[in-house]
């Protein structure tokens, strides 16, 4: 089948790419077939394709890219049994190994043996079908879209990172960074309970649209304002409830327990490729818990739930649709990173 | 001062009440005077008027009623430092003592010392003035009015179970009961976290109101329709997450198990007098947690927080406004309770 | 192979039963082959063998009793990478669907569908070997020995009631029953760092058993003793912070919040065929949380680590072991249950 | 009285000071008059000794050291009722505002107004009587000596740590650092259900007196072994579930995430005047949670009650005592810490 592949470093083609064929051509009895109609580029698919790696991660392999997918199932595993075909679905792009520790005990993101889209050497989902576990593939209710569909898996990282944080209702939050992930965690913490929530930045045009996505968000652009001094300002000197580090800026995150408040909790999200700076003197006189988190588990179906009853609007994000034809010009755009996109989705030929 | 007095069971006056004026002549330091603004009508206020007691609390002499109240700082004790003449503010009905046991951990709700207004032998609030420790009023931003804030006290009750719930964002729940703590339940589930919130009741008024706070509610006439069978079916047989017990009838209470999920949570808000019947065998198979809950302790600023971030709107449940004269046929009608009638508020005169 | 089979209810033979041969003579690629070494002898074994059924659970077929087993790999998988021939080993009597919902979510005690040792369908091992899944085959270290494995299952339903308790350091507790599982949870509790366990029952010989456990422990008689007076005089009136009932009678269970501290857990062990009485009011006031729990997770080779370094010392609760060749008679003893014995168990031939 | 006064520092008198009997002539209505018996010496009350500061506080007027304290009870104030004359007690020594936000919400030791003894400018208690609050003086046992009770300060931290890691029973630990606090942290993660402890440090002497404390410690010298392959040698590669950082070194506190397990939880005790390294990918991996901690509150009680049922023994701790007129050369010995010594104390006269 045709597929977005990136061949190596800088070279992206749409191309024929039997080896996935022959790959999937037989389904496994709890697995489905799915034919995908919308897929997400993520800042992951632009780094392989600009970088060649993330991390330890190598594209020593052409790999096909792609991880934020949903579709229409077309074909079901004979002991598949809570979807058939004609589901609209989407689908989580990691796949642990079931026996594994940490997967038995409900933590199956951080089970090392995951196998992950888009990730070398698995390959990702920008082509017309895929074999996937049912385990791991959710139906859509009639009222989501394939658009919003495809924006749950970014989606689930606020999701997750405000599951684990504990919100309680009415409190406050600082979410660092409007980026995509940062806009997604906003969302989420307001989801899960907060009253307010200040979104920092460096760029006028993210936190526009960051304002814009609730009243119940303060855009604070971080070259001209403190945003200690302003929640201090707003709290009575007291803080907010949570810090949720979105940037993956050694800056940023070395400075997340300045607008805590007493008893508060830190969730590092954005990645970090060296060690960075921790203020312990001041968590330990806020006593503040720091949750450190990989991914999501668990949420596919209460992202989809929260974006059918309305809980949850992703909508705004998706700022640019292409057609599948057009995959490689879409990853040189999302490349040169406009500010004011936020989500750049493909549509796949139905 | 004038007050509307509980002389007995069935009788009520608005009258002069000289006892309040002599024990509030003098304000602590840590003290503040409120000119009271907006006193809401609660079910218990209309229980002691209509049976003269409430379990072990029994109505021996004259009583000031009214717990729910908004007003405005006309005098501040030698100490306050947090508020000051004009703040607009709301106050929590409940003084715990500061050196029991249950408040040095945190839990002064269910210390057994607490002075609550309106709850023999404390002295309500629907009266002009009343003096109230700083710790306990709260400043109201300046798009939260009056009745609103005179909201916060019944929200507490809703926005404390979904503390104690720890809803999880994506959460569904089940509510039963449709008065007004089963409403305020709902409208703090979904801000907590919760997708989608079911609601029953076996009065379709009631429901109606229900139905019209959020798309994300969907009422449940239990003469018609089994709430069980009606989220298996939604969520393929899997159950929800929460139940939130806000009827105080024995027999809805007897089957909070029922619709709960595997691994759930129920939160028991309904008071029950005599002993309820306990399905342990349904609790055990779904390793069910149970809260129990009592009033609310720590969430006002939260739940003015969240009215005026727009995270709850209260305005739907205030139904009719009286005026301070009008208080006595006020009750009256609050008394024949109409079931199309949430909240009652009355104003006092500024 | 030879086995005890309970033939129906009042009969049981030691026999050759040659379906579980044909049964097991193929080993899946993650299973081991156990000989077993010594089996305890469990309340549920006994009461099938003396009412021919538990609940929904009937004995309609000949089945194999015992599910509390230790003995040695003979026989690993092809895809075994943690265990392998020799190894001493005990094994968890549950087996979970590993694709079900609640097994993804790390609750796979209480997935619907798990498969338990001795219960109908399901044989039990009162035999020479069984097959069994690596993932639920415990290694054990040198210095814990068979018997001691043996008690790891009884164990494990107290280690986990007081995982879930979330004992925090230095609580007192009172545990409702002094049976085998009163003491493994009084054992447990203690491990999990309570300061002080008051254990109840009727029989004057259990709770001589109960206090030889440790000097932490105070048994208590409740036909002269009240234990709410004793805990109350004892903590100056505050309660305990825990209670856990595991009598499974219906009187000890509708009292379980007397005892109880503000902000208080019960933890429902013993199982109750019939709704029972709930006190929600004496609840409520202590905002109590009851845990309701269904044998165990995660938490054999737990067991494991705190009898191999000390922390639980269950050799004291062994107190009676019989050949192989004696099983009926062992049974037939336990049947008449005197109550001086906790835990009789059977030696296999090896 | 005669006191022991830190004039500045180094310089250290036995002597008069007068202030203090001014200042304490008087009792309030909810305090104690106490008649002290042991002080134990604190690492604090050393640096302030050798130092003349710790951090922001810095010895400008003589001070009494001095906050590890035991006694008896020789005068009550009027409104006091937990305690009366001639009980045996120990004391809190930090001493909160009771209406200030953090204390409210059950968190009193991180509210900045604490007032805590041998703090500048708050004086100890190394002087023949002190006054104290009743909710913050504790009652003793028989069984708990004078010694043992001038533990539970230091012992405090340790529990508080092992409480804020909620402890899981069975868990496997590393504790980094075997100076006094390292030790106490060891026994209370034992105590509060740990199956194992790995307790690391690069002196030979301290290792032995960790060793000596229990045979569920291990020691690990780590000069010569790597703690990080030594874990995960002894679980399969797994790694233990909590890593407590008790040594204030920024080496050590940089390793903290190596030998912690998939969903482990990391505990800050040891204080740090700079920020240090954090290993973010590390933490993210594996999902850790940290926890940071400062002092402890809420546990004073418990300390006593887990002494006196045998749960925690802190005797061996003790390791030399003087009498109050040799205060002086006491703090000189323990200025110069031969690390064999984990805890000197002083007796008053009585």
């Amino acid at each position: 089948m045709r597929a977005l592949v990136l061949e190596k470093k800088d070279e992206l083609n749409l191309r024929d790419f039997p080896a996935i064929d022959r790959e999937e051509a037989v389904l496994g009895p709890r697995d489905v077939r799915i034919k995908l109609h919308t897929v997400g580029i993520c800042g992951s698919d632009v780094h392989y394709f600009t970088h060649g790696r993330i991390g330890p991660f190598v594209i020593n392999e052409p790999m096909i890219l792609g991880h934020e997918a949903s579709g229409t199932v077309i074909e079901v595993g004979s002991d598949v049994t809570t979807l058939k075909e004609g589901d609209r679905v989407c689908a989580e792009p990691g796949i642990p190994d079931p026996n594994s520790r940490a997967t038995k005990m409900g933590m199956y993101n951080i089970d090392p043996a995951v196998r992950f889209w888009a990730t070398p050497p698995v390959h990702g989902v920008l082509r017309p079908t895929c074999v996937h576990p049912e385990a791991f593939t959710f139906k859509l209710p009639d009222n989501v879209s394939f658009a919003e569909a495809a924006m749950v898996e970014p989606l689930a990282v606020g999701v997750h990172a405000a599951t684990k944080a504990r919100v309680k209702p009415g409190d406050n939050a600082v979410v660092m960074g409007a980026g995509p992930i940062g806009l997604v965690t906003a969302l989420s913490a307001l989801a899960a309970g907060c009253a307010r929530v200040y979104v920092t930045d460096l760029s006028e045009a993210k936190l526009e649209i960051a304002a814009g996505l609730s009243p119940a968000i303060t855009p604070v652009d971080v070259r001209s304002q403190n945003i200690t001094d302003l929640v201090k300002r707003d709290t009575d000197g007291w803080g907010v409830d949570l810090v949720f580090e979105a940037t993956g800026s050694p800056q940023a995150a070395a400075a997340v327990f300045e607008p805590l408040a007493p008893g508060g909790c830190v969730v590092m999200i954005g990645g970090q490729p060296d060690p960075i700076s921790y203020d312990a003197g001041a968590a330990m006189v806020r006593e503040a818990r720091v949750e450190n988190i990989f991914r999501y588990a668990h949420v596919f179906p209460r992202c989809v739930g929260m974006i059918s009853s309305g809980a949850i609007d992703v909508k705004p994000l998706i700022t640019r649709t292409f057609n599948f034809e057009e995959s490689v010009r879409a990853f040189e755009i999302a490349a040169s990173a406009p500010p004011a996109d936020v989500k750049m989705q493909i549509e796949l030929p139905q």
